[in-house]
């Protein structure tokens, strides 16, 4: 089964209290990329300027990544990002968001990808998501990530891409300020009375919920003794449920539990370096211990136990 | 096996978005008797002023807790604690705490509680705590409490206590400022580090995470639809804890699971009503049923799914 990501491809300066790096690889669709291809054929869908370093892309390709849909504008710039983490780890200050290519591009899915089995449609706008989407066939999945912006700007927009797609993901401040309620819970449930089979909310360093009409799932987040940069944990937790659900016999319920946990897996990775630099040497058996970790850090035999 | 709790007994007057009650049954000792009696014989060892209403020292009788440890003294005032939640029920401001008794009486234990197999030192000073331990034989295991106040005015006693008893409980934010980290495992190892066997530190909504030098488990909270009142919930989750424990085989690792897991439950219906409300009419078979849906919502086979 093969896996289309369509996100941005970025340059970000991002500084931590454990370092900085500058003009590195980001971007939803790296991120998500490197994590979705550990477990099924992956192919990204991007667009980047002339300043792009055709290092990232013979790295790109070089990592397994099907880039036939990465677009290079000549006269253009590549989306830039810079951001500097507090020390919570939790908090951080866009200092600059250069949207460049992102701005006036939206790249259209070239024939050859256009019968992707699982799909991923990383944040931009709900237009683009539901024109990204009007351009392939059905997949058998579908999953969509959003942004506080939209939620402000786009609301009547978003609600119609939730509806269009088989899994919503969004963040815990998401969800509060979208369902307009403090429950998590209570906003998973709107989003399923909305049409959307099953919502992920993302809880960070707390781990995330996934819901659907018959089922809550708690997944915790995998603990870390350190954090070094946190940026792209979203977008590789997406990744890695998606490549993993793709190589799945079945979609069943206890599919999407292990799908989780690999995210959860491979976000932890993420988040203990720079950029992609630990994504990018990542192994499909250093993911599979870090779950069989976090099976041993949650097990308990609570009917057994009951007297 | 018996279960002595050790802590506060107060009137309190709280404030959420869903409500308010004035002066009702609060304080360490009646939540977490309450819990632990659930699992096990309870004893509560506290001390109250002449104010304090028949009606209550009543139902702890009837709720079939040993109230022998409950001091009352004729010319005091019982500790009163007025509060008021936010919006988003994590922050409250305190508006009142009126300490009365609490300042001048710390009850000694009388001879027939002396020897519990089971002995919860909820928060109050370390020295408090301290010389509470010297008066019982020592028990099968000891679990302590503390709070902020005591890691800025009396760490030095604080680290002593904590090498004292054999698990410490702790939130978040306290382990972040007795640790110095931001990362909770290494808070928990600092901890370890100094001699208590087991860590367990509350996260509130997101759950617990109980570290020992051999083992994490990561423990969900039971996702509310609406939290009404959430005092009394850590009190709640570690006398149902602490109460579980004393009617488990052995206490292995996976009686410790198990124990948390009840605590997460009793600690959810406590947050459904203000005060001791939910708590006092709670059975057993809801502690199970809540137990088995926690199961249910965190199970995943991550070994048997792997390729």
């Amino acid at each position: 089964m093969t896996v289309l990501i369509v996100g941005s491809v970025a340059l970000d300066s991002v500084e931590t209290p454990h370092g900085r790096v500058d003009r590195a690889l980001g971007g939803s669709a790296p991120f998500a990329s490197l994590a979705s291809k550990l477990f099924a054929p992956t192919a990204l869908l991007g667009v980047v300027g002339a300043d792009f370093p055709a290092e990232h892309i013979g790295n790109l390709r070089r990592w397994g990544i099907d880039i036939q849909g990465l677009e290079i504008v000549p006269d253009g710039k590549t989306f830039h990002w810079a951001g500097r983490y507090h020390e919570n780890m939790n908090d951080r200050d866009t200092l600059t968001t250069e949207l460049n290519v992102l701005a006036t591009h939206h790249p259209d899915v070239p024939e050859p990808l256009s019968r992707p089995d699982f799909l991923f449609l990383a944040n931009t706008s709900p237009e683009l998501q539901m024109k990204t989407l009007s351009q392939v066939e059905r997949p058998r999945l579908v999953l969509a990530d959003s942004m506080n912006l939209w939620i402000d700007t786009a609301r009547e927009a978003l609600w119609e891409m939730i509806r269009s797609v088989d899994v919503f993901l969004l963040n815990d401040s998401e969800a509060h300020s979208l369902c307009e309620t403090r429950s998590l819970l209570v906003a998973a449930r709107r989003l399923l009375d909305e049409g959307v089979g099953r919502v992920i909310i993302k809880k960070g360093e707390h781990g995330s919920l996934m819901v659907t009409r018959d089922s809550v799932f708690c997944a915790p987040a995998y603990p870390l003794e350190r954090v070094c940069d946190p940026t792209g944990a979203g977008d590789s937790f997406a990744g890695a449920y998606l490549g993993h659900l793709a190589q799945a016999k079945t979609l069943d319920e206890e599919a999407h539990r292990c799908a989780l946990i690999a995210g959860a897996a491979v976000a932890a990775f993420n988040c203990e370096t720079f950029s992609i630099e630990r994504l990018s040497g990542l192994t499909r058996a250093d993911v599979d211990a870090r779950c069989r970790e976090i099976h041993a850090m949650t097990r308990f035999e609570a009917l057994d136990s009951l007297p």
